[in-house]
C-alpha cells in the first residue's frame, strides 16, 4: 500500500559525505547512499543479493561497494563485478539502483519503476547556501505514520494551541479563519492574509502593526514550502485580499519534507530562514531554536495521537471545518497508484 | 472480553490534585481525570473526538478542558463547547463521561453503560485519614493479567513460600490448612483461625502465643479487604472456630485493589495499617516497607508466571486443593456480562 | 518446526555451580538446571505444573526443588513429592525431566522423546581442563536464527572479508578456493590446504612460510570442531593434498556450539586454544581476545542480515559457489524429523 512511484527526500546533501557509506530506510525499503569520485550520489538497495547482508556495512572501493560478508562487489549502477573464487557472474547478481536527484539541498530518491521517474516533478526547494537567503536546517524522527504529520502541516490552526507559547506567539489567531485552498497537481496551495498583527521581539522594528501574507504549497509525500511576508498594515486591503505585488518588509521561509520510513516511523527534514538582509546569524539561531522546540511540541502530540488511533483502529474521527486541507490531501493520496 | 459494567479503582484521591490533568488507562480505555472548582473529580475519555489527540495533553480552563491540538473545548459533562473558527457544534462532538464515585480514598470509575452504574455496589474501603485507623498507601504496576494477581490474593497459601522471609514470617503455616470460603454477590469471603502463633518483633508484647483471626472479602475486579485480629491464645477454641466476638489485642488492616490496565498490564493499589492505638508512625512505616517488599516478591513471580503462560497459551494447569478460591472466582468472572 | 529429537548444548559445565539453580531456554522450552549432591546435573522443565511459576525461582532442598509460589516439591526425576496441605499427589503432578549428558565441558540436553536419546551420537568435544591442550572459553548471545550462524560457520570464505582485520589477517585468502566437503551422518566435514602462508606475530618462529591444514566437522544443531595444523612449506604437496600424517609445528583448536534459544535468539559457545606446548597463557589470552572480537564482527553482520531477511520474508537469495556447505547442511536439516 506504499506509493512507490514517487520521489522521497532521503537526506540532506551534506549528510552524504565523501568516502562514507550511509544507510537510510524509505517506505520500508533499505537504501545505501554514497558518493562516487565525481561527487555524484548513488542510492542502491541496502541488501546484498547473496545472503542479504547490508551493503552499508560494506567497504567503498573507488566507486564500487563491496559486501563485507562474503566479498561480492557492486558497481554504482548495481551490477555485480566480483564474486570471490568464482569466475561466472550471473546476470541476476545485481542490486537495485534507485533514480536519484539533488534539488536544492535535498537528496530525492524515486522508489518506484525507474522508467517513470520524472525529475521535473520534484518540488523546487532552496539550497541551504543560496546567497539570497539565510537558512538553518534540522531533522527529527517520529514514531508515527507520515500522514499524521502531513495532517498537521495541512491545518495550521494548531499553531494557536499546540504552539501557543512558540510559533503561535508571533502570529495572529491562526484558528479563527480558514485559508484559501487551491488544488495543485500533487498537492494543495494555502494562502491567507493575517491582518493588523503587532510584531514581537526583534521584528518590532517593522512597525506597530503589520499585515502578514502566508502562502505555502503542500505536496506529496509531505513537502511544505512556505513563504511568510510581513507588510505595512493596510497592504492586505490594498491587495484586495490577493497575493501582494510589492516586496515584503521581512520575508520568512520554511521548507520541510516528511519522509515515510515505515508504517509508524517517519523522518522530518526542515529548514528555517529569511532573506539574507532580514536577519543576522545570531537571530537566525534563535528563530531556528524556537522552531525546533515547536516541532517537538508537534511530535509529542502526534506520537500520542498515533497511539490512541492504534488503540482502536478504524474508529471514525469527528469532521470539522478545520479539516478541509487534510481531507482533500488524503483524497489525493488515495488516487495515487501504489 | 473485558467486563465493562463494573467499577474499577482509577486512582487514590490524593493523586488527583487540583489544577492538574491526569491520564489513566483502565481495560484498554484511556481516561483523563481532573477536579472541577468544587473539588469533584471528573473522568472523561482521554481522546479528543476530532483527531484523537489526548485531552490529558490539554489545558484546564476553569472546569472545562481544552484540547491543545486544534483547540476544541469540552465541559466536565463531555459536551463540546467550542470548535475554533466554527459556529456550529455538532451534537456528536462530545467525549464520553464515565460515572465516578469516591469511596474511602479510592476513585472508582464505571467503565460500562452509564445507566447501569450503581454506587451501592462499590466495596466499602477505608479513607486513609480515618481517625480510627493508621494507614499507609502505595501502588505498584504489573506486566501481567489482573486475573493472575487475583489468583494470588485468592490463595494465601503462597505466604508460606513466596513470602517466607517477609509476610510469612509473622504468621503460622498458611499453606497447611484451607480457609472457610463463603460466596458473596461479586466475590468470595475467606475466614480462618490461625492458632497458637508466637508473635514476633514489636508484637511480642501481645503475649507468648496468640490466636489469629484472618478474614477477607475478595470482590471483582480485584478488591481485597482484609482484617487480621490477634487474640489471646485459646480464643479460637472458645469461639468454636467462628468469628470472635471480643475486640482483638491488635488489629491489622490490609486493603488492596487490582485494576486491569490492559491485557498484560495491571495497577495494584494497597493500604496497610492498624487501629490507631495499635501502632506508632515509625512502626507503621516498617510494616508498610515489609509489605511493599512482599508485594515485589509477588510481582516478580507473577510476571514470570505470565511469561511462561504466554509461551504455551492454552496449556492446562494442574488442579490442587489450593485452588478452590481462584477457581470459584474465575467461574464468577465468567458469568459476568462483558 | 523445531527439531526436538536432538542433543543441544545447554551450558558450560562450570556454569552449573553446586547449590545454584539455573534457568536456560532451548528451542523455546524453559529449562531449569542444577546439581544434585553427587555432582550430577539435572535438567527439568522450568515450569511448575500447578500454576506455571518458574521452578528456577524455587528453592533447592537437598536434591529436590521446591516451587516457591505455592510450595510444590519435585524430585530430580521430576516426580512431585509434596503439595502443601494435601495428602494425595496425583500421578500427573510431575515436571518433565530431560535426558542430559556431559561430554567434554559441555552440558548436552535431549529435547525430544526420552527413549530416543542416544548419548553415542553426541559430538566428542574437548574438556577445557584437558592437559594436552590449553583452552579458553566464552559465549555470546545472538538476536538471530541459529541457522544463520550455522551458515556463517559452514562457509569460511567470510574470514577474508568480515574478519579482514582479525582472523582473516593470519590466514591466506579463504575465499579464493573451496574446501573439500565430505558428508557426515549429522553434518559435514570440510578440509583444505592453505599453502605457502607467511606466519604473523608470535607464529613467525614457525618459519618464513607454512602450509596450513584446516579441517573441521560441522554437526547439527551447530557444532563446529576444528583443528588447524601449521606445517613446513611443501607439506601440502608432499601429502598430495590429503590430510598430513606428521605432527604439525603448531596446532590450533576451535570448538564451538550454536544453540537455538528461540526463533530469533541463539546462544553461541566457543573455546579457543592450542596444544599445551604451543602457547603460553598470555598469548592464549590474546588469541582468545582477537577471536572474541571476530565473533562480534559476525554477530553484527548476522543480526543485520536477520533484520533484512525479516523485512521481506520469503525473498530468494542469490546462489553462488560459496554456498555449497550451507546449502548441503540446510538440506540435511530439512530431512530431520521435527
Amino acid at each position: 500500500m506504499w506509493i512507490r512511484n514517487a520521489w522521497y527526500v532521503a537526506a540532506w546533501t551534506h549528510e552524504i559525505e565523501p568516502g562514507r557509506i550511509n544507510s537510510r530506510t524509505i517506505i520500508d525499503q533499505p537504501l545505501v547512499l554514497y558518493r562516487t569520485a565525481d561527487g555524484a550520489i548513488v542510492a542502491l538497495e541496502d541488501r546484498c543479493p547473496h545472503r542479504f547482508a547490508p551493503l552499508s556495512m560494506g567497504r567503498l572501493e573507488g566507486d564500487d561497494l563491496r559486501c563485507m560478508y562474503h566479498g561480492l562487489k557492486f558497481a554504482p549502477d548495481g551490477k555485480c563485478l566480483e564474486i570471490p573464487g568464482q569466475k561466472l557472474i550471473p546476470r541476476s547478481a545485481c542490486v537495485r539502483r534507485y533514480p536519484l536527484q539533488v534539488v536544492g539541498s535535498w537528496v530525492w530518491v524515486w522508489m518506484g519503476e525507474a522508467d517513470k521517474a520524472d525529475p521535473a516533478i520534484i518540488p523546487p526547494s532552496l539550497a541551504l547556501d543560496d546567497p539570497a537567503w539565510r537558512l538553518q536546517a534540522g531533522q527529527l524522527d517520529y514514531d508515527a505514520d507520515y500522514l499524521l504529520i502531513d495532517d498537521n502541516l495541512l491545518d495550521l490552526s494548531h499553531l494557536s494551541f499546540t504552539h501557543e507559547k512558540t510559533l503561535g506567539l508571533d502570529m495572529p489567531q491562526w484558528a479563527d479563519e480558514r485559508p484559501r485552498t487551491v488544488p495543485l497537481e500533487r498537492g494543495l496551495r494555502f494562502q491567507r492574509w493575517l491582518r493588523n498583527h503587532p510584531p514581537r521581539g526583534f521584528m518590532r522594528k517593522l512597525g506597530e502593526r503589520v499585515d502578514v501574507w502566508n502562502s505555502y504549497d503542500f505536496l506529496f509525500p509531505g513537502v511544505f514550502l512556505q513563504r511568510t511576508g510581513f507588510y505595512p498594515a493596510g497592504t492586505a486591503d490594498r491587495s484586495d485580499g490577493k497575493a501582494p505585488e510589492c516586496e515584503p518588509l521581512f520575508h520568512r521561509v520554511d521548507e520541510q519534507a516528511v519522509t515515510p520510513v515505515g508504517r509508524r516511523a517517519s523522518r522530518y527534514f526542515y529548514a528555517v530562514g529569511t532573506r539574507a538582509q532580514d536577519i543576522d546569524p545570531g537571530k537566525l539561531e534563535r528563530l531556528f531554536d524556537v522552531t525546533t522546540v515547536a516541532f517537538h511540541e508537534d511530535k509529542r502530540i502526534i506520537e500520542a495521537q498515533q497511539k490512541l488511533i492504534d488503540l482502536e483502529p478504524g474508529r471514525a474521527m469527528l469532521p470539522t471545518s478545520l479539516d478541509a486541507g487534510p481531507t482533500q490531501f488524503r483524497k489525493l493520496v488515495d488516487t495515487m497508484a501504489p
